[in-house]
């Protein structure tokens, strides 16, 4: 543990970051949808965006826009400008073009976020009335105002900051997201905005927000759905008193890559809790695979696995459903030579069933966070998935989303 | 059309086979549990099995048996005898040896499947007396009796035949399938077996059913977990007066085929509309593809997706997170290109929203089958799946399976 995690903590918590939020009524609740973070002095952006192919014209230009630098992010909450056609990418453009102007700089180095309903045009008549008084009262106390503003079906809200020093150099680390629904990243996860005072350069910046993002945002799975508008961007603004971080070789990459891993790791944990009619965390560690990427296969398909998520919610130990995941999530898998243990209790080892006492198992079942370890008995590589359990209420909710 | 469907028919319409069914004890609920099919003359034999590396060991026993002849088929259900360790082989090996000794045959004349719960073993004590009343009883009238008994959480019964004429002569073509749970085969859905009096060499009746197969079985998905005791088979008995069709480039091969596809495709919405908690079959048709294979793929992302099966639940007509799916899919899509409807109300056209009557689609899709219709603009080629919608019940029957 390199990270010294700051208590609430958030995304202005490092230095040379502002934020603010306001109510543009974008979302039918009149709740806080539009949200603005802005770096004094621009900052220097990476950034990781859903692999699906109908997705949000502002991933298309966020990417573009890397690796900066960003002047500010803006976002807004309750519908995702997707599939809104020409009108749609004019919105967006025009987004960044209201912020650029009040900050002074380039349209260019304003990214756009939008997370929500898809195929409604945005209501742009109003917000272009709210938009600069938002930009306006961007301040370093706004990260929470933010962390709020940024969600939709959340109900926890999401935000972390730490520490980390860097051969001598204290920097510090903080970030906020969203989750909630349409949660199976390939890339990142819905709207994650990562600041940080340190000096790094594009290229190292960039690796190691990908290396972070596999381990954590990408190793959730809430309901199997990719969304289109997943966006992840890391804003090092470069405010700490130190020497850049210029390529992957620096000695102080390695322990950045590895304080950004752990800086994510709650908030994935967040999210999966979080996910839409969830009441706990399931957190899926595969260990004795051949290597990282395939133990993190095995243990997403676990997590992802409707029948898994189903048995969680009603605290039945059916660990019958955990081992057929595995074998079909692509992993390297010898049947043979297969264990696992829900809740700390093995229930299979060597590909034989184990006698254990059911009643304890799903006694065990019903804490807020269930562990599920597996042994695929065939190397030393581990990796981690996380998800939720899948309720009545997931359904319900999402039976009636848009009537 | 070539296929003329038989009211009423199963897997002992065609001439050549019998059946019969047995309460062995294996379900706690007392119904039958024990299946033997018998084909007079042994058959050649093809199959489609599950690509689960966590399989049961009768999925590696029948792929060895193919291309036969075979004799018989032994089906225990409640039980899917995976995970159970050596002594699981054991068991499976003498159910074949049980009924060999019935018949006079070789074992390995003999394939066994078997469907239920994972990781216990299977009662052996209270089949082994069972087991030989049900081989003598099997007549050419008990196929409706082992459609009842391969089932699980079924709760319609699923069986077909019908006629196709080959170059003037008639043959027959039967069939049973078992769905309901961990539905989302790879090759084959789980239990499925296929008989017919025609004559066809072992090469060309593989390629048949493989094609029939992708088609049709392969088509459907309910949960997204793919079984590990997948099995499809199929016995030619070689009752019909027709000279045999050694290869796939006989004129009637193609016949054959179709016939085979035709008289899957309504097991595999039967299956499908039966899906744990299902209350409608959801069918996704494709087109505009660049290939059959990709037309597929993406009408199952749609099928698959929990978003879409619990609007199709709730009667909403959230057609973005069908667009959604159709871009995460892994089909080339084009976005500015994509149109689709539900229950044949155009939503999307060319990649931009269209205005429609929310109510009047919201009531059509209270309807037995819900049709999505999707246009990818890029090609010729179309694709079918199967689902059906994401319900509460589904949630609280696999919460609490096992306990």
């Amino acid at each position: 543990m390199a990270a010294q995690f700051i208590p609430a903590g958030h995304v202005t918590t490092p230095p040379g970051f502002r934020a603010a939020a306001g109510r543009a009524g974008i979302k039918p609740s009149g709740n806080p949808d539009l949200t603005v973070l802005v770096a004094d002095p621009p900052a220097v952006a990476a950034g990781v965006f859903t692999t699906n192919r109908v997705h949000a014209y502002n991933v298309d230009r966020n990417r573009a826009l890397l690796p900066g630098p960003l002047r500010a992010i803006v976002v807004t909450s309750g519908n995702a400008n997707v599939a809104t056609g020409e009108q749609g990418r004019r919105d967006t453009d025009e987004l960044a073009e209201l912020v650029a102007a009040e900050l002074g700089c380039a349209p260019a180095a304003v990214a756009v976020a939008q997370t929500g309903v898809i195929g409604r045009p945005l209501p742009m008549e109003r917000i272009r009335p709210v938009l600069p008084e938002v930009v306006a009262a961007a301040s370093p106390t706004g990260g929470a105002a933010a962390a709020e503003a940024i969600c939709t079906t959340d109900t926890r809200l999401k935000h972390v900051a730490a520490t980390v020093e860097l051969a001598g150099v204290t920097v510090t680390l903080g970030a906020i997201a969203k989750g909630a629904g349409m949660i199976h990243p390939q890339m990142a996860t819905l709207l994650c905005f990562i600041t940080t005072d340190a000096v790094v350069a594009a290229a190292p910046l960039q690796a190691a927000l990908g290396e972070a993002v596999d381990q954590t945002l990408n190793a959730v799975t809430i309901d199997g759905d990719q969304s289109t508008s997943d966006t992840c961007l890391l804003l090092a603004g470069g405010n700490a008193a130190m020497q850049p971080i210029e390529t992957v070789d620096d000695p102080r990459w390695p322990l950045f890559r590895d304080a950004l891993a752990e800086l994510l790791e709650p908030l994935a944990e967040l999210i999966a809790r979080d996910g839409e009619g969830a009441t706990k965390l399931l957190r899926v560690t595969v260990s004795g695979a051949l290597t990282a990427a395939e133990a993190r296969l095995a243990a997403r398909a676990v997590a992802a696995s409707s029948l898994v998520k189903c048995a969680l919610a009603g605290g039945d130990p059916n660990w019958g459903r955990i081992a057929c995941a595995v074998g079909y999530s692509g992993a390297t898998v010898d049947p043979a030579r297969l264990g696992l243990a829900v809740c700390g209790t093995p229930l299979m080892a060597a590909g034989e069933p184990l006698s254990f006492d059911a009643a304890a198992v799903s006694a065990a079942m019903a804490a807020e966070t269930v562990e599920v370890t597996i042994d695929l008995g065939l190397g030393e590589a581990t990796g981690r998935a996380y998800g939720c359990d899948l309720t009545v209420d997931y359904v319900t909710f999402n039976a009636e989303y848009t009537t």
